[in-house]
């Protein structure tokens, strides 16, 4: 079939909207209409050219959410009209990962997924004959888009598609990462570092499971009055402060933060994010994605006084099993998804979605089919 | 009182032995006799002049077992005649730490133990007037010692003193990083970095826990007789392995260690030891100390691949309420001690256990009195 779609044809171009050839579900795979996905900084990194592991031509994009319109042989978990949301990390519920309670790093078909091709090895995607790669396994820009069963989470139908796609990364990472990575409890104290679309989620999973304190990092003084919608307690702009970040947020927070997050990517905060931490029990996670060769560094004194340092993917979730929990969440109002959703746009502009986010102008954008 | 002891007076000196005039116990504080004491690295570390917090002349020392002899006013716990082992890391079971389950770090006398003195900012040694210093609030190599209440476990009275000295600090800290830090399971894969002192209680804490398979590397091949008999079922000897002995560590555990110990103290040793654990879930321990100023570095991808690096400092073990149980299973079987005390000497002999420690003839040497 053909079907619209975004294409990457090389790193540091704008996309193209083209029309792409579309395979059928081969077995065990599902077609998916997708009504609505976000445009996230991962895209921008692959896009870029800075990712080592970047393919292309390639059709991006991997917060979606759509309705299953076809499946291939042997599926059973999902029929034509269950709404759903792509899983960049699969859940086949029998890998050695799967069946280990510590980890939701599904290794069944990373292999290929990491190839840009589907577990057999080839690409549903193709124009005029020539190959197009599969992204993350997901692929949402495209309106129409081929997925493994396993890496479709079955949602309710009532759910909105323009706001629940964000539950397919950012979402699911910020709030997994207090939820499942920190285990946080109620009346910690935490410190989160960077208030763009995950640490927005941290911050609203800290307020949902019941932190004392939660303290924003910011360079941008913008961040203050959305953070503050989300539970942020306290706001700190290093640039505002004297002498040395570290010891300022150790005494903000009365000894240290129980948990800190870094949502930036930089081995600064990151080192930052672990020396907050609170001596005999202080657990740092790390969330943001450091440029490539990077390494971060501390003195081991930090953690034989007791922190740790640690990092999550995907927050922790299981798909399949996670992510219907957190639209059920969001339509409860336990959690806010509206408020960071800052633009929407047809297919057609998607590269202003990129534009605005370079710029700092939107938290999260999205693109409706 | 006079007592014997064995007195540091400046950094690369050998001790002297001397006599010592010791105050009694003041309020809240214990005079015992010490009957038998381990020599550690750490006191060795101190007196080479590397430690930058190390104070001079002190009388060194902290691994000992002994009897309590007097006691200060408002002392409740111990009574004369009850034996006890000194803790430098105490129990007060009021402050922040003691209180909170995740830490075993009891701060509540930190402050004047790392200045050398009792809580009330004096010392009880002097020689002719002039002050000696206290070290790690234990002082263990003298034959009478003055101690705060919460820095003394007491334990049974059948435990021999010149083997269960060593649960002071080498045997506590190896068998509770397992149980206490790790809290590794039956089935577990582990690898240890460094067979001596503290790597042989790790690999016996392992085995006591029922892990599957315990790696151990050395360099020293000379280690791994003995660190099979206490449960090592893998040896590997880094000038062995051809190629990296990250990547050769990974294969030998089938996909990483569910847990890893470094019990060496350098910075390349933490590296290995964090980057052989499993991808998902699998947790690194630092025990040894390293230099001053040194720093660990890695790749934040191995913490975000779900790899986490933690450390430990008395294997997490709350003196007072752990150090008793843990000389119980001395004495039921559980763990092996005698073979590890390759030496033992008086006090007038002192100087040789740290010669036996630098030259690796000695896995511990005791002094008794």
């Amino acid at each position: 079939m053909d079907t619209r779609a975004a294409v990457a044809y090389k790193a540091g171009a704008p996309l193209s909207i083209e029309t792409v050839q579309l395979e059928g579900p081969k077995p065990f795979e599902v077609l998916v209409e997708i009504m609505a996905t976000g445009v996230c900084h991962t895209d921008a990194f692959t896009l870029s050219g800075d990712d080592p592991e970047g393919l292309f031509p390639a059709i991006l994009g991997h917060e979606g959410a759509g309705i299953v319109r076809e499946v291939g042989k042997g599926v059973t978990s999902l029929k034509p009209g269950d709404h759903v949301i792509p899983l960049y990390t699969p859940e086949c519920r029998e890998c050695e990962y799967c069946l280990n309670p510590k980890t939701n790093l599904c290794q069944s078909i990373r292999t290929t997924q990491g190839a840009g091709v589907m577990p057999d090895g080839t690409s549903r995607f193709s124009i005029n004959g020539e190959k197009v790669h599969h992204y993350m396994g997901t692929s949402t820009f495209s309106n129409f888009t081929v997925l493994p069963e396993i890496s479709l989470a079955k949602i309710r139908q009532d759910a909105p598609f323009d706001k629940v796609c964000y539950i397919g990364c950012g979402v699911t990472t910020g709030v997994g990462a207090v939820i499942n990575t920190a285990k946080a409890e109620p009346g910690c104290k935490a410190v989160v570092f960077g208030l763009g679309g995950i640490g927005l989620n941290v911050v609203q999973g800290l307020r949902l499971i019941g932190a004392d304190q939660i303290v924003g990092v910011d360079l941008n003084p913008a961040k203050k009055d959305l953070a503050e919608k989300y539970g942020m307690t306290d706001f700190v702009n290093p640039k505002e402060v004297e002498g040395d970040l570290v010891p300022y947020l150790v005494d903000l927070t009365g000894g240290g933060a129980d948990y800190s997050f870094e949502c930036i990517g930089h081995p600064t905060t990151m080192r930052q994010a672990l020396e907050c931490c609170h001596k005999g029990w202080g657990e740092s996670i790390i969330i943001g994605v450091a440029g490539a060769g990077q390494e971060i560094s501390t003195r081991p004194f930090q953690l034989v006084t007791g922190r740790s340092w640690r990092g999550t993917a995907f927050g922790g979730a299981r798909g399949r099993t996670d992510v219907p929990k957190i639209v059920d969440w969001y339509m409860d109002g336990k959690i806010d998804i509206d408020h960071m959703i800052t633009h929407t746009m047809p297919l057609e502009e998607i590269n202003t979605a990129f534009d605005l986010m370079h710029e700092g102008k939107s938290i999260r954008s999205v693109v409706t089919f």
